[in-house]
């Protein structure tokens, strides 16, 4: 028989190798392990990003297990352990402690686990990347659920002039209307029907639109060529919110953008030193 | 700023990826990862196997709870866990029966882990790829340590004519020369100091020689070129047997290819449906 190779070993693996995972249940369908690996080798770091399967019940057994594997840096959470994944965290960091929520968690040198939400700061960074400010902007934004609430808080980090905020649910308007007063006390808030009269920018953050779903997240025939227009959603990459504004020769940003930037930030945060 | 490129994705990783993982205290010097997750590729498994570094401590309290991760299908096992893994598997292979230990585990379909041992099949495994024979042979095998007492099991599965045994605790050579006895009655087994005239195979399955160290597992100049010599050390490649054997003219059998032997056997037990 002939001899093996002398290439009978993988490059992007070996007993150094740090790990990251996202934890869900199912697994199958995310994308962060090929996106956050990519970007984690890209910036020469010998880490990979793995999918973790926890089922449901065994969630509380399990993550405190988990974290004690010593060459385990960081977690990403995704559907349904976003809300529990807060209780594993020993201290926030400044998006999660305005939203009281997280979405990854990381260990410091000296072992503590700090959480943080990036679903926001993915929206304002691929803004940022088109060269398309916030600041100073109307925002209408619809939708205030987990990425919603997160977009909010991020989009008020920008000072916007006017943020118009929907959502079904009035009590999560309101509690929402409050964060963004919190953190830029010079926006205007406002509570009520999408509209785009007087917007510059309208953000998508409710599920309209998602997977086939052909309505729109607001009763309109035709949007300002001058407005920017951002939906959240990730699939399919063209809703029809996107698509009429592009019919309408308005600036579009994609939900691939947001989890482009969400990628770049969390990353970041991963591999910062703390 | 320009747009990310098409390709900001790794190939080697998503979230259908099946998780195997190497657990040992510490882990940074491990050739698993590299190594079988090659091999796994190889075979068209989308499977990748991991430094999990889990501390002595820590052992008990994580590896029940690591078991339960759904996409965990296998585990190997290192310094210093080789003897307490036996506890995590719900029943033995066949080598591990004859043993009583084990360096790998798989989960089964119906969600039961069992437990093998692959130190002595992958050296048995090296020979066969070689084309040299240990059936009808007469064998000194040096050193019976966990590999050298599962290169013995694995030895006498081949019914060798003789296997002479030799190391410095005779506790344990009884031992493992009831084993022999038991896996191969035909065989005739002999405790004593080593020796190769009369032999046909050499092995050292004890740690003289290794990382620097100048010694000879035998006290001997010359070796008769018609013996094979093995050498179970990874670590240098080309120990001071092997150079002995080597300018004797004998053929040599080096531990590199005892791992690759073992790393094609363990994958065949991952995969194998069961």
């Amino acid at each position: 028989m002939t001899q093996p190779p002398a290439t009978d070993q993988v490059s992007f693996l070996d007993g150094r190798t740090r790990l990251y995972g996202i934890v869900g249940d199912p697994i199958e369908q995310v994308r962060s392990p090929e996106m956050i690996t990519w970007e984690l080798q890209q910036r020469g770091a010998n880490a990979v990003l793995l999918p973790l399967h926890v089922r449901e019940p065994d969630f509380d057994a399990v993550m405190p297990q988990l974290q004690r594997l010593a060459n385990l840096d960081g977690l990403v959470f995704t559907i349904p352990f976003k809300a529990r994944a807060l209780g594993l965290a020993s201290r926030l960091g400044p998006q999660a402690q305005q939203i009281g929520a997280i979405n990854a968690l990381k260990r410091t040198r000296a072992g503590a686990w700090v959480g943080e939400i990036f679903d926001g700061s993915g929206c304002v960074e691929a803004f940022r990347r088109r060269g398309l400010p916030l600041a100073g902007q109307r925002v209408m934004l619809v939708g205030l659920g987990g990425a919603g609430s997160a977009i909010a808080a991020a989009v008020a980090g920008q000072q916007p002039a006017l943020m118009r905020l929907h959502d079904l649910d009035a009590t999560r308007g309101a509690r929402v209307a409050d964060t963004v007063r919190r953190i830029s006390p010079g926006t205007r808030v406002e509570l009520g029907p999408p509209v785009v009269d007087g917007m510059d920018v309208l953000m998508n953050a409710s599920p309209v639109g998602m997977l086939g779903d052909p309505r729109l997240p607001i009763e309109v025939d035709r949007l300002p060529e001058a407005l920017v227009v951002f939906d959240a959603i990730v699939k399919p990459e063209m809703t029809p919110l996107l698509a009429l504004a592009q019919r309408c020769g308005c600036r579009t940003v994609q939900g691939r953008e947001m989890m482009r930037g969400q990628i770049a930030r969390m990353v970041d945060f991963f591999l910062e030193n703390s």
